[in-house]
């Protein structure tokens, strides 16, 4: 139930290779994302809801250090009190505390059923209550996509298809195959008491397939609706509980600017993207899409929420960290950066503010 | 969906709170355990082959540094990518970084169903099997504990019960009722095609807590069979694949040994303790329990394993660190360490041996 790998391997060939054993990896950022990056970032994606995110899913790893060293953080075993997590250290470190050069992933069983279903809402803050409650319920899913009406026209354009121009929500229900209908059906009838319809269930390999490719290739359906267009993708995270507030706050400002502004989210865990679509020629676009990323980050934080839930630091979110967390655990960072690479070889300028102090 | 706590909670009397609002902290070590104490020793317990252990299940700390600082690990969102993980690199550091002063819990809703089921095998080799091919199946266990034949003789004498003394698993099925049955008829399947007998289930309340309060008390049951003795209580944890190796190569030394051994094990997770029951005033019996509790540790780690699954390292597990994790990692620890608590004021001595230099 694990597996070794180099971080340069995709996580969708890794996919292709456990296929035949009857195993899968359940982390499912971007196409094209590699194991490694996905270290770097503490990804997650949309099974995280279920399966946890990239911290809760390694087991181990090489990683080269500053000063040379090659270290392993931790064995095979599923779990250790064996000293200081330096696993989840790596992890998120955005390549700013060492090279990762191997990696110890747990894997899951593939389900033997699953069922995926689409539902449309009046407003985004009746499909987020949908989504909150279902996790209140305790109902097992796998998924909760949340995608507002402009994503909606955007993936109906780009794949032929007629879904309801709302705000929409994905589920996946996995399990045996009369557990994975019995969730759906308690989901349906939540989604139907907050003003639900068009609800539709999805259980051919073939349809959920297909829908979840079209939720997948999301960026890239976004890109074609605004040829001339660059992408600002933002992404924030809030106490489940928030997530309605937030998402509607925001929207009611993204709805409000000329540009293109549509949002995906991972719902279950309270955590929404924002694809900024704006032509980075444009003064005023660049201006536009930097103000609506900021209100974003600043709505999510009040409710005390986190400035990137699973996209990183990286340059962008730097300004932000501060308010965030406050300048002593940015500190208690930088001491642990100035630990591991006195001389900042690795990545620097990433992750900690250039005004925090030793 | 979340907590504030203070570190001295017990997480029984934290249960009794959330009782109320249907919800629970899935973490389940020894009673009288405190959250403080869990954060610092990395604990899990018997769910955890469900929820996780207490690294998963923790969202947020404030920390008093050594600098006097207080620290804030992370907000209240699910899931984040804002920095080094702070949160997780306080998890499991025994106190050695610093004190804790406030933790954030993830809770979870109770389940609506559970069935617990019992069967008893000729071999723990047997009973292991069963474990690994349960958890290979896919089956959504919430437990699966397995017990030597010398652990339920001494449950028997101490509750008066008479179940078959003979390597027996413990599950538990949680979900909808259909689905926890349904899981149960599979487990069933998969026991009697080991050489399972005496499979029993249990879906009254009353019948499911006498049976985990049994397995919750094995320790003061242990002490009630030898009251002149103390507990050697050891833990260590191995690849899943590896358990019915690791656990049988155990049980022909502790067989062997004039000392009494009862084994329980989270098996689903690969983690066995033994309980090496001795009298502290006999030299022979204590440099025996020693012996006994370093042939688990080299074993498992030989196999990939680790030598603490969930109780840490201490100073008892000390010399093992090593082995199991390699100089430079123990380096790593030690210039984490220095970094935050240059004046080794916080429970110095633990986790990192004193042979490790910066």
């Amino acid at each position: 139930m694990d597996v070794v790998v180099e971080p340069g391997l995709g996580w969708m060939e890794l996919n292709e290779y456990l296929k035949p054993y009857g195993l899968f990896f359940p982390l499912d950022p971007g196409p094209g994302a590699s194991i490694g990056g996905m270290c770097g970032t503490r990804c997650s994606g949309s099974l995280a809801v279920r399966y946890g995110t990239m911290k809760d899913n390694v087991l181990a790893m090489k990683v080269v250090l500053a000063n040379g060293d090659l270290i392993k953080t931790a064995n095979r075993a599923r779990k250790s009190s064996a000293g200081y997590d330096l696993t989840r250290l790596m992890i998120g470190s955005e390549g700013t505390l060492g090279v990762i050069t191997e990696v110890t992933l747990k894997v899951q069983k593939i389900p033997e059923a699953s069922v995926v279903a689409i539902c449309s809402f009046p407003s985004i803050k009746d499909a987020a209550d949908v989504a909150i409650a279902t996790m209140h319920c305790g109902i097992q899913v796998s998924r909760v996509e949340l995608l507002d009406e402009v994503m909606v026209k955007i993936l109906n354009d780009a794949n032929g298809t007629d879904f309801q121009v709302a705000p929409t929500l994905m589920f996946e229900f996995i399990g045996t195959d009369a557990y994975a209908h019995e969730q759906n059906l308690r989901v349906k009838k939540i989604a139907e008491e907050h003003q639900g319809s068009g609800f539709q269930y999805f259980d051919s390999p073939e349809d959920k397939e297909t829908l979840w490719r079209m939720r997948k290739e999301a960026l890239w359906a976004c890109l074609a609706a605004a040829p001339h267009a660059e992408a600002m993708t933002t992404d924030v995270c809030v106490p489940l509980t928030r997530l309605a507030d937030c998402i509607t706050k925001s929207k009611e400002v993204l709805d409000a600017s000329p540009l293109l502004c549509p949002i995906v989210s991972h719902a279950g865990d309270g955590n929404f993207h924002t694809i900024i679509l704006f032509d980075p020629s444009n003064e005023e676009h660049t201006k536009e899409a930097t103000r609506l990323n900021e209100f974003m980050v600043h709505t999510a934080l009040a409710m005390n929420g986190t400035c990137t839930g699973e996209h990183g630091v990286g340059t962008g979110k730097l300004k932000y960290m501060e308010e965030e967390l406050g300048y002593e655990a940015l500190k208690t960072m930088k001491k642990l950066k100035h630990a591991l690479d006195p001389n900042n070889i690795m990545n620097p300028g990433k992750i900690i503010p250039p005004h925090v102090c030793l």
